[in-house]
């Protein structure tokens, strides 16, 4: 362990990933856990960084940088958000430092957009974004990060110009759990319908402004033709992020391709739909992109 | 008492009210209650029914009609459907009766569209439309019917051609309740922000494919700019039936007036968000034609 040079954390609402990294950006050991800012607002930030440092004998003077909601006003320490325009240099310029601590600590601030008209703000996506595309990004990127809150960012140069979350795991949840619609659901396998779900991307992207009815229909079709749960819930998923997909490819112009960060079923998810409206597309896994950009931040807060 | 012709009533899944009729279909008693086909379903139909009918004094003989759920596979006795293109008329045709009962009691069917790529069904919607638009009507009606599942109906020389139904009111109370717009909205009183409703149903007619994204604006509009907890509900309900609405009026053409049948706050509001659109637009009360939908029913089925 003599060889680490900080610990990086992602530290989101619900969960916790932690790692300990060396100089040339390895990493050497790792913690996951489910005490997120949820958790830790009540049972004390400090202590849960402590105890899985300790975990991983990590030395009492190894700097730590984190980002997601510890930064959050109801979090650690409020590290604020950056306004878009934003460049993604801005985030390890504007970390805030943790008071108070034996250790080095530091929170990477969010970014709002402050636009009466669209208002958005993410916090933790930011650093993704910075591990995907480099500080040193050229060209223009549109980014899908999907999720809970997706977010649909367009960047050019390294500056985040533009975004917009889109409520869809939280829809798709709640459609699935507390409508009429969990009927229909109930007792689905994992095992996903995929005709289902590229049919159910295609009929949203056709007609969004009917996805409230294509919603409604899950249970009609099974009704008068029945039906797989399996194939009910991923119709459900389909249509949410087939409407997602129709407003977050709408300023795409036709030579970009979409960069989407994302891991696990949601990555093969939204591949899946991104493939069957042949759009060109690059993958990164969001592990591994938040690490990355923890690392970039690191790397530059403290000039190793 | 011993004027009354027959009882009408509109059994939904979650409550029921019903009316004492003459012939001349004036009411002369009525009865609401909570025990809608959920809880019918286990206490017994008959009984239900019975207790009120005693309440009001009913004759022994009365003949009784039924609307809505009560005529649902999970219901008293399974009425089916009619199917699409369906002349309100077929739904006299169709009413079953129910057997080994005392007096004669009869359950009008629903609608169903057995169209694989747009399945649908109705259940008590098409009582209403009897009502509104009586045995006889003439020309085209798009008919809107609010509600936890709103109906947009086309309707040509009383024949009711092609529907589509919403979850608006489900997916409104789902968002509200159970994501993190919950917070947003919490605590806000009855009083209504026009302005926020209005300007929502605009932006999601303007743009329906950023629906889930129109619906996080709620809490970033909140935590970047505050904003009361009534305009956060406001706008979270006109996103949605501006959704809806930019559906419905799709097929209609310009000079097709839309008949609205509903009641009490939906009332207000669809007809605040249709004349916002300029839509010109007659009001139909909905418990108004589901009840002259029963006596429809009832003039027909025992020629009274």
């Amino acid at each position: 362990m003599t060889s680490a040079a900080y610990v990086a954390v992602d530290w989101g609402t619900s969960s916790l990933r932690l790692w300990l990294i060396d100089r040339a950006g390895l990493v050497l050991g790792e913690r996951r856990s489910e005490e997120g800012m949820m958790t830790a607002a009540k049972t004390g930030f400090a202590p849960v960084l402590q105890s899985h440092l300790d975990a991983l004998g990590a030395a009492a003077d190894l700097p730590v940088v984190i980002c997601g909601m510890a930064g959050a006003r109801q979090g650690w320490v409020e590290a604020g958000y950056i306004d878009t325009p934003a460049h993604l240099s801005d985030i390890l310029d504007r970390a805030v430092v943790v008071g108070g601590q034996a250790r080095d600590i530091r929170i990477l601030p969010g970014i709002a957009q402050r636009d009466a008209t669209a208002p958005d703000v993410m916090r933790g996506e930011e650093t993704q974004l910075l591990g995907a595309l480099g500080l040193d990004a050229a060209g223009e990127a549109i980014v899908c990060m999907p999720g809970t809150h997706s977010k649909w960012v367009r960047v050019r140069s390294g500056t985040v110009e533009r975004f917009a979350t889109f409520m869809t795991g939280e829809l798709f949840s709640a459609v699935a759990r507390d409508t009429i619609l969990s009927h229909t659901v109930n007792g689905a396998e994992e095992a996903a319908d995929e005709a289902a779900f590229k049919s159910a991307v295609a009929d949203a992207i056709a007609a969004p402004a009917f996805a409230a009815n294509l919603l409604f229909r899950v249970r009609s079709r099974q009704l008068l033709f029945g039906g797989s749960a399996a194939a009910a819930r991923e119709t459900i998923s389909g249509t949410l992020v087939g409407l997602e997909l129709a407003a977050g490819l709408v300023e795409r112009s036709p030579e970009t391709m979409v960069t989407l960060i994302a891991s696990g079923r949601l990555q093969r998810l939204y591949q899946l739909a991104l493939e069957t409206l042949s759009i060109p597309l690059r993958c990164v896994d969001a592990e591994e992109a938040v690490r990355r950009g923890l690392s970039e931040a690191a790397a530059a807060i403290w000039k190793s």
